[in-house]
């Protein structure tokens, strides 16, 4: 098997940081001055590596190989939340670059077909995947026409300042990729705790939100006695304590569910709450078990309401995400890539946060690789990890995109 | 006994419910144009009964009567919440200017000393029971400077634009009275569910108020697993639930308590809270049961922090309002009189709402009678009574007046 460059892709991965860089950190949202910058950076590395690159129209920086294909597609996200952390995204899109010239550098593997990929707009600074869903020809033009960051800039906007208006964007081509793969930092603990150097993913969690609403009858403090009282928070207290009990009965190993945030109204020491609303998410790989966890929210309000003395009520608060699943033909190959190289210390597991492939898997068979973050922790300029682990993820990716294309392509 | 004369008393009524009317309710808060049109009018009538009126430099309405006592001083506040109803401290005013008038045109018991006040700003516009802590000689000069309105005109202003800064403030005289009576509508349930019509006070209220605070840390919905959260909300909701037992295994027949406001922070979907924050308050007439109550809350903040992962913490939100107890003797005229004229359709009760008396019992012996609120609604243009149960109550307040001046005045 080819072996990857380890200081040239730790060079790149340094030098990709430095683009928006603040503290340990990074701050490059996309479409700003550094994330263009960043991306004419990686351009040229990639045409560096014998690849015929470009920014297209919305940002997305694709290094195509000359090669015929079949062809793999390698990449991530190179934009960063607000205050991000220097390896979300970077890493794997640095990892493709290495992944491309590796194999292209090595007579024996120089047939192989790998192009790469610096998604745009993964974070949502304007609209979330913004990047592979254009790519993808799944981007409407109401999403798009609607979208702008906190500062209230629009996508348009940001797109004509970076000027890329008048550039075409690219699309998916028709019969040229056999999958999509993608290393990430996992942004859990699962890792981590378990001293584990590579998870293979399996499927990236569905998410589901309600929003549960309680209706009872606003009173005085002091004068309403406790037997005479429709108190709605006391409701929402109840409804709070019984959906945890519900959900842990319920619940996969790797299923969350978070009540974020909760109000009472009027909201006054010495009012009894006339109404109450809590927002209530909850995420699994499982479709089935998110249509049961729905179910029992739907459930448990119509027994309180019967139960009385507070009208409960429910609706979805957000369009569903549906678990995304990875392809499992291309899960084996990185996992017979890690079983290789760190034998007893890899495992397969869920992406409890959302990436790239949730759009363009339902366009090619995607797989995913993660690496562990320290203590968990992402979204925040502590975020890291440990070299060594940054450089066995690259080899095992590497390896994986070799044996894949190998059982692809007919012997050149 | 003296007959109270009911159209007469009631035409008063009527007509102060005009001063700042709208609707079934009226809008009359303290030192504002209407409540000082109402104050001059109040006067006048008392005037009209042969009382010696004035209108002090905070804006009671004190009637004294040329007799030299012992005397009792009967009346109300006059001043409504900035929404208020027509009964609410309106009522006893008027039922104190119906008794001396009453008394006094009865040769029997003119010899008898009524004087009467419509105290200012109980309902708390710029400072709760602002005339009666003002007569008493408890008001703080703190406290008044730092009192103002919703809008905030200071309670100076207020007073200057009532033209009342060079007027003097009266205080209780020394030696005058034997104790002070106040009628008011119930403002609770109690007695109109019941079907009573009166109801003799045995205490006001005590109050406490909490804050608790749960500190825990906040995380990413998604990628942070149950075992691993600290998540301020959930134990917010245990605490409420728990609470609530606690508090039901201890409550007595009257005890009440409310969490009116509660918050989570960041209080977005996708973020653990890793903050909340509540506000309970309970109310008794039993200062030894408020001390137990609050040492539940001490206690069941310090199991939570024990037991983790969340960190509990209590304080006090406000200054208690210590539980205040009408005197037993005054109390017994009244049930005496109630006796006669409701037998078996009258009750001891307790204030769950504050009045004056939480100030003026501290200087002297009180007592208080209560008629019907229809739905126990009050603070609400929807406040009411029944005309019968106006009458009646006016008529019972009335003879135990006579009867406590008649045991504490020598033949004349």
């Amino acid at each position: 098997m080819a072996r990857i460059n380890a200081d040239r892709m730790l060079a790149d991965l340094d030098r990709l940081r430095t683009f928006g860089a603040s503290g340990n950190g990074v701050m490059r949202p996309s479409l700003s001055a550094a994330d263009m910058e960043s991306r004419r950076w990686l351009a040229r590395r990639m045409r560096d590596a014998g690849l015929d690159a470009r920014i297209d129209g919305v940002g997305n920086v694709i290094g195509r190989c000359l090669r015929p294909g079949p062809a793999l597609l390698i990449g991530s996200h190179s934009d960063t939340q607000p205050r991000g952390g220097w390896l979300d995204g970077a890493m794997g899109v640095i990892y493709a670059l290495e992944i491309a010239r590796v194999l292209a550098d090595d007579p024996v593997t120089a047939h192989l077909a790998v192009d790469t990929v610096a998604w745009v707009d993964e974070e949502g600074t304007f609209l979330g995947c913004l990047g592979s869903r254009s790519w993808c020809g799944v981007l409407g033009p109401d999403d798009e026409a609607a979208a702008r960051n906190a500062e209230g800039v629009t996508l348009r906007q940001a797109i004509e300042a970076a000027g890329l208006s008048e550039v075409p964007r690219e699309r998916l081509p028709v019969d040229r990729y056999i999958g999509y793969l993608e290393a990430h930092i996992e942004q859990g603990p699962y890792l981590d705790e378990a001293g584990f150097e590579i998870g293979v993913v399996t499927s990236i969690v569905g998410i589901r939100g309600c929003t549960v609403d309680f209706e009872g009858e606003q009173n005085h403090a002091g004068t309403t006695p406790m037997a005479r009282r429709r108190d709605a928070g006391v409701a929402l207290f109840d409804y709070a304590v019984k959906i945890r009990e519900r959900f842990e009965s319920m619940a996969g190993e790797r299923t969350v569910w978070t009540i974020g945030r909760a109000t009472l109204e009027p909201g006054a020491p010495s009012i009894i709450p006339g109404r109450a609303q809590m927002q209530l998410q909850f995420r699994d790989s499982n479709e089935a078990l998110l249509d049961r966890m729905e179910a029992a929210v739907v459930a448990l309000a119509e027994e309180a309401t019967r139960a009385g003395p507070v009208r409960v009520s429910t609706r979805r608060s957000r369009r569903p995400v549906v678990p995304t699943y990875m392809d499992a033909d291309l899960q084996r190959h990185i996992a017979e890539a890690a079983a290789k190289h760190v034998p007893g210390r890899w495992m397969h597991m869920p992406s409890a946060a959302g990436h790239d492939p949730m759009v363009i898997a339902s366009h090619l068979p995607c797989a995913m690789l993660f690496i562990p973050s320290i203590n968990g922790i992402s979204h925040d300029f502590a975020e890291d990890s440990r070299r060594e682990y940054i450089v066995k993820g690259c080899q095992v990716l590497a390896d994986a995109a070799e044996s894949i294309l190998r059982s692809a392509t007919p012997n050149a």
